[in-house]
Parts: C-alpha cells; structure tokens; sequence
C-alpha cells in the first residue's frame, strides 16, 4: 500500500527531513528495493542504510543532523517506528470473512460479524467468538469457550472447553491451550496414581500472543492466568495454576511447572525452566536455560539472573571464571 | 452429583467425624462455595478449611480429635481421597457415543460399543477401538492401530501405524505417538546421512497419561515401550527404543533419547535430558534440567540426583557452595 | 521382498562370503528369522549375529576372514549397508495415490502426477507439489507454498503461506513450518510490546527431515533456510533468519533463537540452546544441553564443545573434576 513519508510520519509519530516520497513497503537494508522503507538503530549503521536501494530511511536522532542523499524519518524509538509503519504498509491481509462448508460449528455457537472460520475447524457447544476473530484450518475449539475480537488463531490449534482469550489474541500452529494439568495423587499403599482433578480454566488477556506447539494448562482447581500482552515463543510451557502478568515475555521452550508467579514485565529466555510455587518479581530478566527452585523468589527490576539455580548475572560469572581459574592452576 | 459424606467415606475409604452433610462437588478452599468439599493435607490449614464456604472437609488423622464446626471426612491419604472423591462427585460429562458424520473411518476398523468419534477425526484401516473409548476431533489415526476400552484421546493427537495402546490410556492435544526415531547412518564417503530403518512400532500399556504435543518414537527395529501407570507431561520427548517402566513419572520438556531403560517408580524432573543406552534404576529421583550421559546408570531407590552429569543431590548442593565460596574469597 | 544376498551386495556394494541364500527382510539380531538379514558393526558381536535365526549377516571385513557357518556379506560400513539393504528389502509401501474426498484443494493449487492428499486436508490457494508426494490426513498447507517431488508430511502438519520444501523432503506429524519468528519492538514510554514484522519465508532444501511436533520460523525480514541433508529431530525449535548448513544433525528439543549461523556437518546433542546471532562453524560437534551465548562463535571441525558456556569437552571435564575434588577436601 503506497503512503507518502509524512503520512508515515503522522502514524508512527517522527518527522521528514528530506523529500516526501512515497514508500509502498518494508524491507531489510540488504533485501531493499526502491519504494521500501528501512530502519537503522545505530549510527554506524546508517551509511549502508542511506546508500542501499531503499526509498526512505527511518532513524534515530543522530541521524537528523547528517546530510543524508535519502529522505529521513527521525523517530526516538526506530525499530518501533518501523514495526508500527509495516502496519500501515503491509497489512495483514483480510480474507473475504468466511465461514467453510467444511467447518462443523455446533448449532448453539454465537459468531460476531465478519468471524472466519477456515476449513476442518470445529468449534464446540456454547461457545462464543467475537468480531472479526479468524479460526485456522484444523482448529478444534471445544464447548463453552469465549474467544474475543480480532483473535487470530492459527492451523491445527487446539483449545479445551472453558478456556477464555481476550481480544486481539494470536495463536500460532498446533498450540493447545487449557489442557489438564499434571497433577496426580500417589496412593502410598499401592504406588499406583490417581489423577488429581483438573476442573479450573485457563484465561489468556487481551493482546497475547503465543508460539507454535506452546502448551497452556487449565487450573487444577482455579484459574491459569496470562496477562495482557504477554508474548509467549514457541513450545513454551506453563503448567496449571501459573499466573503470568502483563506484558512478560517468555522465549522458546521454557517451561514453567505448576502455581508459578510471574509479575509484569519480567523477560525469560530460552529453556528456562521454574519450578513450582516459585515467584519471579517484577521486572527480572532470567538468562537463557536458567533454572528457579521450587518455591524460591527471584527480585530485582531489570536484575539479571542466570544459571541452575539462577544467581545474579555477576556472581554467576564471577563462578565460571573461578572454576575456570583453579581448574587451569589445578594438578 | 450430590452425595452424602457417608457414601463419599464408603468410596474413598474413611469415617465421617461429624453431621452427615450432602456435597456436590469438589473445590479449593480459597474457591468453595456451600455443597463443595474441600481437603486438608496439613493441620495448620485446617482451620482456614474449617472456616471457608465449603460442607465438608477431606482431611488427615490430625484432624480427628479436633472439635471442629464443620463435618469432617477423616483418612490415611487426604490428597488421595479428595482426587477419588472428585471422580465421584463430578464425573467426566460422557457425551452420547457418537460417530460424526465428518470422521472418516475405514470401512476394515473395528469399533467397540459406545466408542465415540468427533468431527473430522481419521482411522486407518485394519484399527481397532475398545469400547468406550473416545476419539477427539481432528484426531488422526493410522493402520493397523490397536486401541483398548475407555481411553481418551483429546484433539488433533497423531497415532502412527501399528502403534498399539491399551485401557484407559489418555492422550492430551497435538501429542504425537509412533513417529520414526531419529536414527542415520552416515556414509563416510560422501558425508550424507541414509535413513536408518524405523520398522519397530510403540506400545502403551493401561493407565498411561500422556501430554499435550509430547512425541513417542516408534522403536527402530523393536518395540518402544511405556509401561502401566506412566504419566508423561507436556512436550516430553521420548526416543526410540526406551522402555519406561510402571508408574514412572515424568516431568514437562524432559526429553529421553534412544535405547533408555527408565525403571519402575522413577520420578523425572522437567527438562532433564538422557543420553542413549543410559539406565534409570527403580526408584531414582532426577531433579530438574538434571542431565544423563549416555550408557550411564543412576541406581538407589528414593535417591534424589541433580545437576548435569548428574550427581547425587547432597554432593551436587557441596559442589554449588565450595563454587559459592571459592569465588567469593577469590583474587 | 524376496532378494538373493548377491542382489543385496550388488545394492549396496559389497561382497558375499558364503552362500547366496535369499534374504526378505531386516531385523535385531534379537528379533531375527529365518529369511531376515541383519548387520554387526563390532567383531565382538559376530557370533550372537551368526547363531541367530537370521539367514545372512552384513558384517565389516573383521568378519571376511572367519569361517562362519552362515553367509556373510562384506562391506566397508555394515550400518550403512544395512540402512541401504533396508530400503530394498522393506520399501515404504506405496499408496496408490488418491486425492481423497474430505480433502480441501484450492482450484489454483497444482499437483504433480502421483501425489496423494490425505483425509481433511487442506491445501491454499497459488500451492504447488511436486509428483510422487504425499500430504497426510489433517496437514493444513498454506497459501503459495511449493512442495517438491517424493515429500511426505506425515498427518497433521501446519505449513505457513510462501514456505517452500524441496524434493524429498520428510516432515513428522504435528510440525509446524514457517510460522512468525518470535520479534518485538518495545514501546519505552508505554513498556508495550509491538510485534516487528514477520514477512520473510522458510526455506527448506532436498533430503530434509524434520521431527513431530518440531518448530521452525520463517524469516522476520529475509528467509530461515535449513540446508540439504539436514536432520532434525522431534520438538526442535529454529527461529526467525537461522541459516543452517547441509547435513547439519539436531538432535531433540534443541532451540535455536534467531540469525543463529550452523554451518555443514555440525552435530548440536539434544536440549542445546543457542542465543541470537550465534555461529557455530563447520563440523563442530556441541553435546547435550550445552549452551551459546549470544554473538558466540564455536570454531573447530571435529572438536566436542560441552556445558553452558560452551567449552571444549578436555576443559568442561576438568572443570567438573576440579570442583569435585575442591569440594571433597573442602571445610
């Protein structure tokens, strides 16, 4: 979609220095073609920027004072400007809203307007699903779900009955949302196990969003929360009865056992893993397969922790050079 | 369903201290609600029990002596009782048998009476289904499959040919079962990897939970085997080849790689990794993120190990702190 | 299929010592009978390969000089040959190919001869696949993807819009290819995260293989590409830009982040976590649960990398050793 530089401007919130040209799309410095918009967060980076084929060049501030060959858009924060302006230029395309022939939606469903409903999907009894949501091919949605507006989910998604996403959720392939939590009694006598019951929900915020094949478990007995704007990676796992606030972020394959705490704003990596009842505090960043006893507390706003059992950043390092020290000096 | 204590004592086995009082279902104490019952495993939460909403409390020996406001259901197994008091009270909704037009079913597959298909799901040919048995929506199982009576297999599960499961097996979302191990010969000539063959098949004995998208190879060239009683968590990885035996519990994201003996009774934490051909003696406790080497053993019943290779927990905690303590004294 | 062992020999290269008996099928030396063929790599092994039932060994040239009572066939690498031998004595049966009824073909998509599209599978407008290949029950493939010749998605596989595979090409059930890389611009004012674009593809080259329920992004900007030969196995994750080299081998649950660099014949064990931007050159060898850092380069064909960070093995060794006995002697 072609958009002159100041309309850019006016939506992502920056100003022209230069030509207003029109820019019809987003790029990559080094995949660029003319009409594409490209972005530069560092300041050595600009010169590639300004020289590569691209129409227009968002930047940051030091780049206002140079004398570039190529029209700038000066933001105080590029890559957001760019996410916001590919927005504007590259919209999701909206299907034709649909509901396939194929799909088998149970009579007593209610669908706002413009819900699609792709081939195969299959949504249960008593469920609801707000304006404009788009379900994937293959999806199955049980009974009594409330799914809210502009959700997209995915192919071959599955979600469980009861389970709750608020507006603008997006759900990728094969995620399965609301199963039974693992929970079991061990009858000491026989050694054998019962199954404890896996009666709760689980309830995703509006904004979410969350990665291929991730698993999200129902409540044991409550509710498994996760905040508004959490953005969950893919084969991530929360257990039963973990309660994610808003805006966490949670890389791939990090797991989380049962009745977990963790507070707004808090950055995991990558195949963390936390176990049950621990609580990770506001704002902390827990490094790349880090690992949280059960019941322990991590604290500190924009603390980094790292290693099992998670320290912080320094100690962790000071540890590894130590060991690295004798064990060199060592017989 | 409501019940009266006595009949729910006459179930879970255990005397009512108490008014014979009516429950009809089961809760949380911070959730209850007047008909709920509730459960105690420890004395100091017996009052906020004793005081909550709820009709009745489940609760330990502890409990018997004390003059309580509230009726009482005293037992060996708090925590037991209340999950078999659960399977009384609120019983799994058994939707009417049902094969749905949309399932595709070969005309060879044998089903069980009241065995249940839902919308979409595909049986193979030459399957067969024991009675009762419920296949989710989207479900897809292949040839020459045996399933026993009253199992679940919950949406979108994938069931490979010839995999063979027995009674009362659950299966959660997108869980994968038979696929092929990972197994190659390199050819040292050109440096190309040839498949090698993955001919065996998988079996699940009675009583075995399995998670959402876990994945369960086939074996190569024998038989992949989960024994009676196992539970298996989310996105749990089990190669080819491994023999889980009854009543083994494992952990989400563990991931179990070729040719692995997991004894009787042994408790995996989530995200431990094994390497081929390593043996779990019966009983062992591995900690979280607590890693095997391949052709190792870990032997002692109710022995805790931790850490990577593992080691036993107490020398694993001493090794932690001689780190803790060299580092901080150091230059 | 019934073949004579000189058949054999002539197929995969080799010699016959002895008689040349026919031979039907593979097998274990522990599940052999009469008519299968089986193979022994070590010397040691020989003679539990000669007294089975089975009617012919593939042994290594230890064996070409022992007077064995049963016919030997001789070749440089016995696991190789017996992969090769499996492939014509045990061919994947081929289905004859059908375009089932349930199945959901756009009319723009274009199929080559001999494909086969399974039960409720879904297929998007502009596809094409190429002849021979085969599209399990319930995979839901995308929008302008190209799938090449002899590749089979085995059932319930997600294939994102403008992925595109290459001949030969095998995918487990329940992976999910080309979904959004896992990118966010945060809003420093608001703490709100703003998804960065995900408008790249995935491609996927010749003789690939990849796991169930494995995960790999398309590009954010550019492309993700997995090379020519590359194995991957069950639950893997790749992210958004990963460049992996041919041949590459990864084994289950490892992750990737993003614009990670794997270069030709590297081997990444299982549970390896690699961070962004990462460049793990040819050859290298990383064991189980090992990890990168971010920016990382680990350099050295042939060389075993081991713990996180990752370090030469003969150095993580010592390290463990270190600690170990600082510990014992400690206070």
């Amino acid at each position: 979609m072609k958009r002159s530089l100041n309309e850019v401007a006016a939506f992502v919130g920056g100003r022209v220095v230069g030509q207003n040209v029109e820019v019809s799309g987003i790029s990559s410095i080094a995949g660029a073609s003319p009409g594409d918009l490209v972005f530069v967060e560092e300041e050595v980076r600009l010169d590639s920027a300004v020289e590569c084929p691209a129409s227009a060049v968002i930047a940051g501030e030091f780049a206002a004072s140079k004398a570039a060959s190529k029209p700038l858009l000066i933001v105080r924060q590029p890559r957001l400007a760019f996410a916001r302006a590919a927005r504007l230029l590259a919209p999701a395309p909206a299907p034709s809203p649909l509901i396939h022939p194929t799909a088998v939606i149970d009579v007593s469903v209610r669908l706002g307007t413009d819900v699609s409903v792709a081939e195969c999907a299959v949504i249960g009894e008593g469920t609801e699903i707000g304006k404009q949501s788009r379900i994937g091919a293959g999806c199955v949605i049980g009974a009594n779900v409330h799914i809210g507006q502009d959700c997209r989910l995915f192919p071959n998604v599955t979600v469980y009955d009861r389970t709750r996403l608020g507006d603008r959720v997006t759900v990728h392939g094969g995620a399965v949302l609301g199963s039974d939590g693992f929970g079991y009694a061990r009858d000491s006598d026989t050694g054998r196990y019962e199954k404890f019951p896996q009666i709760g929900h689980l309830e995703i915020e509006d904004d979410v969003e969350i990665g291929a094949n991730a698993t999200i478990d129902r409540g044991a007995l409550e509710v498994t929360r996760v905040g508004r704007g959490a953005k969950i990676d893919n084969l991530v796992h929360i257990g039963h009865n973990c309660q994610i606030g808003e805006n966490v972020v949670i890389a791939a394959q990090t797991g989380l056992s049962g009745s977990i705490v963790v507070e707004k704003d808090v950055i995991l990596g990558g195949q963390v893993g936390i176990g049950e009842h621990a609580r990770i505090e506001e704002g902390v960043m827990l490094g790349g397969q880090g690992g949280v006893l059960p019941n322990k507390i991590l604290r500190g706003k924009g603390i980094a922790f790292w290693g099992t059992p998670a320290r912080p950043l320094r100690e962790y390092l000071r540890q590894l050079a130590t060991l690295a020290r004798l064990s060199k000096s060592g017989p």
